[in-house]
């Protein structure tokens, strides 16, 4: 929509005589911290089609040049500086701030954020754990916030909607866990499966790794290739087990074997879980479809679905089998939409009001 | 937007309770033919997005499962069947009728179409050129409508907006063509380069090759490989040639050799023409951006444009360089979206009085 | 080497005056039945390196153009027509058959191959499993040799040498089998894991699916997609639980989720065995390298393996990790070569006397 | 050819008990400098399948892990430290040298290897052009070996195979420049193209750019993706006019237009060269098969090829067509292959008195 391209004044001139959403039509400016990478990419791009938003601001610690200049798919599509800014300035810009940090950065600038009255979507790591003592365990730092650990809504509107919707920080879902907990959930809650011995596959795209300059992202390394990482060690593991514990109220332990897969983007998980009692996959099937019945980005289907399905959107497809005495749950996203940035979106979308597809179908 | 999903009845109640554009918001009802292959789905998405279009109708010579089953990217978000329609029919449900059909299909209903009060945007190439026999002598069949060459105006907004704007029947580009004739079109009119011995060297993603079975676009076959093909025979030679001789009036010759790239989509025309007079870079860069200057999809960039770039969008990146006494401009463009569907919804756009750019940013 | 590429005569004469072999030098004759597919073409490349084969015959049911243009690799390396001809035609001219047919169709050949002499290296399913009841459960087809079932030495070199070297017939075996059988043999017998509730997560590269056209393998429809596929259904289900148990010598049974992955070729398959005692990764690991000490082929590697260490390769890399309660194997193939091509050269060497690496390393 | 597994003692001992090549075999010691890379890793695994050829040393400025730890392909099959020696150690450990460092590197260590009695072969730039001018001109840096330049022979065999034979350095050809050369050389010394006006598009996969990390060959980056890149720029430029100009004996000018293909490996080059006299595809056709008739490596096809009909070989396939006035001529090599590393162990099979296509068919 027009009115969120800032600058390009001749286009909406010509172009868009009138705004079809009239005088009072509804705007809220926003700013992006850590504008250089991959999810920070894909929310400008969200941002921009969407009526209610409007970037202000754009933050980089090293990198001072147009937004789109480092990233050439903007071209001419946003001209704005990436800039250091202060909290204040930036809460001074945005009513609602989008973090793309890495881990402890978010938490050291979100205080004064809040305090100066913006309201926050953190899309890193740093409020989604509840104990600052496991954060620390694995991700080897001191969490900068501490107090504010375990307060902070997880922002999967599918499971938490009421608690997003009156917040003033939200903390995003890392991509895989959205993948892993979304068909869990059902399950576990209707005792379905049982809570341990869980063992979830799961392949993600290359983006997932982040834009940061690897040997094991290199194209000739990854492309034509897939490989296991982080067995036992990727941190969104307790992550997944804190969300799905708290949700099903029982304690859940999964065994978490990431992996990347020669692709920009996409995360299949696939899940194997042990039934609690006897089940077909129809009935199964149909707690899935029961549980998601009103969701507009979830859908089940009875196909066994591919990560291409849902390229580039932000739906979820997940399916249900019973086979071999194992109930094996199959979830796809795309990492970078339901998994970063349209989720983040889908949150800005709750957090202020506007209806919740907005600028995500 | 909401309105545009037919069906989805408890998302709009339940999500979306008013209707922003209120109730004198106007909607175009639209059919499909053909709608199994690539430019059609992306068509449907980009429809799904319109806040003015209705899909009214899916057609399929083969197919009668839902549109959901042919294509699971749309699973939920679409559930209609693909049905044998009739000229008459289609025209009693649809306003506004995109043919994504192969060659002469168009041309057989096209007129049926047209009488019945539809208006017809064709994404094949039928209308394109402007002799029935230049199309008997490269397409090896008989036109089924000749009397109308000529007349139809060639859906290339940039070059013939208010043709379009009037028109009835359009015939939408070849994905190519548009690649090739934006960035020449400007050099050609204002005599920087001359109309012969224009080498076009074109790389293409696998999509621009269809959904048809072919052992050619199989995976292993042409994963991890690049290959031309149609060296002196590819049926986009004589539209490119036809569009860039009436826009320069004169004529204009190309050497045309396409490549299939291992990629889903996205065409980079890289484009040697002999200079007329002395120019530099900078002039040519120049005359580029004064030409495109109000135009809302075409970027005149000053580095060399990747097709990742504009992957995904109806957005044109062009640039150009003098080296080694030659011209060489490149351009490259989605070939599903400004290279097939993302132009035919702009051509929509405008035969129906909406913002050009609707559904498309 | 020079003495395997018939036909290229002005080669031999010019670039290699002499054969460091010597005139005693023993040279097989080989003939490929089914030579329009991935596993043939890899077969014949690696034939054509190899001092003692010389491919005498290559047959096809439908093709009768030369075999370089069937596969452009082997243009100017290889020129000799497909052919159709009778097994007795077959055994005049070829020591050594391999079999790279549809199921069924080696099984209708195989005896009467036998019969005249030729020994038989079948790359297709019809002599791996033991029973023929099993075998038409599964394939859907009445066995048409069910006499000789049972008899036949499945063909891993790593598990069955001795009767592979006395063999007359050997069942090459499926590739995603040789990834999970050599990684949970050794610890299934030396009873480290349960021989049940063995989950396998397998990732195939796409050319595994054969040069058969279909929708799923198409470019666009696969590219830039990974999803799962076959689950409960895969028919190297029963391949793997027979061997399995037989080596054991308990009733082994797997869960199976083989997938699809954007890649040429490479196989990964993860599996999760229960532990059946209190085990460490460095005891595991030292279990396979004791298992795998003296195979030329096999690695045991520390770090987790990608299917790109092995690609274009005989070798099979494999790791194990403990982590949640469960025994982790990763291992790594090439489906064509350890999975398919390779493995039937190693059982052709044992078989006729040559060192088991010729032509491998 | 296990006499090449150095370390391997335990395989040659129990599965290749006699060296078929007898106690006069001969055997030549090979040191690589910069073991690090693409090409060095693809010229150890040639070289591991040499009978004639034993590793000796692996040279890095700072790695000093085991080459299978740096390249894990090579994990089980080559166990040797890569480490940092001097000219003089070097030369003591290897008759031959193959130099994979980067521009100046080599140019600083070969006077003192040829002094030492090594033979050297360069797969870097530094010994390719014949003027310190134009080296310093495009190299941007001062040439270290100046006086050595116009008398090191340039490693295209098919064009320089009697002073290769003799040499004690050789110039290893840039990948573009094979891809480029060899098909131009036949049509430019016959007088059938013009040396001006000859316009080069060519299209790398993207392990041409190396292992250094780089932003432009992140896998997220060049995926999905095709750009040009160096117009006018490119340093194998004056590289592939030299060659041309020398071979045809006139001034020959190029206009050359890189490309990065999301591919791991090939070159795929498309030749727009002006006839200088009427010609047809088949009689150019001819005058190209007649001039490589002879030749190993070199195919003459009459389809158009594509880069996977090359991959991993050291094969070249060449086609040429006449279309709108313009001979097309196409190439496609490996650009790890004859493009460097297959290339280089032809120039060792040449220097050291094997056949020329030992270990490279």
């Amino acid at each position: 929509m027009c009115v969120a391209l800032a600058g390009r004044k001749k286009l909406c001139r010509y172009y868009m005589p009138f705004d079809p959403f009239g005088a009072t039509h509804p705007m809220t400016t926003t700013a992006i911290l850590g504008a250089t990478g991959y999810t920070a990419v894909e929310l400008i791009k969200i941002l921009l089609r969407h009526p209610h938003a409007k970037i202000t601001a754009l933050t980089s610690r090293e990198e001072t040049r147009s937004v789109g200049a480092v990233h050439p798919s903007l071209a001419g599509r946003l001209e704005m500086p990436l800039e250091r800014l202060t909290p204040q300035e930036i809460a001074d810009r945005a009513e609602c701030v989008f973090c793309c940090l890495p881990h402890t950065a978010s938490a050291n600038v979100v205080p004064e954020l809040l305090e100066h009255g913006a309201k926050v979507i953190d899309l890193g790591a740093d409020y989604r754990l509840n104990s600052a003592e496991i954060f620390e365990t694995w991700y080897d730092a001191k969490h900068p916030d501490p107090a504010r650990l375990g307060k902070v809504p997880y922002g999967l509107p599918e499971l938490f909607r009421p608690q997003i919707a009156g917040a003033g920080l939200v903390a995003n879902p890392g991509c895989y866990p959205t993948s892993i907990i979304l068909p869990l959930v059902p399950l576990l809650q209707s005792n379905w499966t049982e809570p341990t011995d869980i063992i979830v596959d799961s392949k993600s795209g290359v983006s997932g790794a982040g834009r940061a300059l690897k040997l094991t992202t290199l194209y000739p390394e990854c492309n034509e290739s897939i490989a296991a990482y982080g067995i036992g060690t990727h941190r969104h593991t307790p992550e997944i087990e804190q969300v799905l514990s708290t949700v099903s109220e029982q304690s859940v332990k999964i065994i978490f074997t990431p992996h990347l897969v020669p692709m920009d983007r996409g995360i299949l998980s696939v899940i194997y879980a042990q039934p609690k009692k006897t089940a077909s996959s129809g009935e199964l099937l149909s707690a899935l479809r029961e549980f998601y019945q009103n969701e507009p980005f979830v859908h089940v289907v009875e196909h066994l679905p591919a990560t291409k399905d849902v390229s580039g959107t932000n739906f979820v497809h997940m399916t249900v089998r019973v086979s071999g005495g194992r109930v094996i749950l199959l979830c796809v996203i795309d990492n970078l939409m339901k998994g970063a940035s349209g989720a983040a979106v889908q949150n800005f979308n709750l957090m202020f009001g506007y209806p919740e597809t907005t600028a995500l179908l």
